[in-house]
């Protein structure tokens, strides 16, 4: 696959699975709506404080983003570093006003935090093979990549 | 969810994510084909023994097999144990005559190999609220059920 092909995948995918080790050291994955990039080397994930993946995580940063398209048979498999977190400024990046469905106290409720993931490396997949990425190769892709949210550029949002 | 729309949702999916521990102790995840299933607590995969995942597996088996289906906002998440097959029986259930393509030694393809996932416990999510089952639910939900290829099933494959 190309950096473009990469981008394109990771960008068209509204949903991601977020893979990690819960508590008693077990692996467990999520489905995760995850919309905003900046490139191959990091991903917003906004969601409940209180559910076991947050939870697990705070426990142990360690993580595994994978995106996938069954159609196309591509796959990329990002593994990094998941922080959680609560500070106002990822809380007020991420918030769409609709939010208050699953928040009910706004950018300020205690249930609300958003998971920053950050990429060390990378293996993508496709019918034509595979390849992996290192994170000197991704911080030189993403170089010219802004942190945006991809559902809102394309899909017309505030 | 109700244990028929589980199942539902498993026999439905063609492909599942499989989350485990690479070697390094890193969480890591693979898109993968998985039609084989005995209920809820039993899933057969085959894929090749040199790939990262089943040699991952055979160094810890602990894994977790994530199916979903997006569009209905449903989520089944089975923490269990991956056993890396490589009996004649196991190879012989889950072979196709295409399957050459990707094993051109046939059945005893030394890289061919089968995944058998055995589920411990689960957890079901959907839009409106999630759950929890217990193995022994499971055993109760699958004291019915067979083991076959639900591809072959609703494809009309012989």
């Amino acid at each position: 696959m190309t950096h473009a092909e990469i981008l394109s995948l990771i960008n068209r995918s509204l949903v991601a699975t977020l893979a990690y080790t819960d508590p008693t050291g077990r692996p467990d994955a999520r489905r995760v709506f995850c919309t905003w990039h900046r490139g191959i080397g990091r991903h917003l994930i906004s969601t409940n404080l209180s559910s076991s993946h947050a939870q697990s995580l705070l426990r142990n940063s360690a993580a595994c983003l994978y995106f996938a398209d069954d159609t196309a048979f591509e796959g990329l498999c990002l593994h990094g570093r998941a922080q959680v977190r609560t500070d106002r400024e990822a809380k007020t990046m991420l918030w769409h006003p609709q939010d208050t469905m699953y928040y009910p106290g706004g950018i300020d409720d205690p249930d609300y935090c958003v998971i920053d993931f950050t990429t060390d490396d990378a293996r993508y997949y496709r019918f034509d093979g595979k390849g992996d990425l290192t994170a000197a190769e991704i911080a030189e892709i993403d170089a010219d990549c802004a942190l945006e949210d991809g559902y809102a550029k394309t899909h017309g949002e505030a």
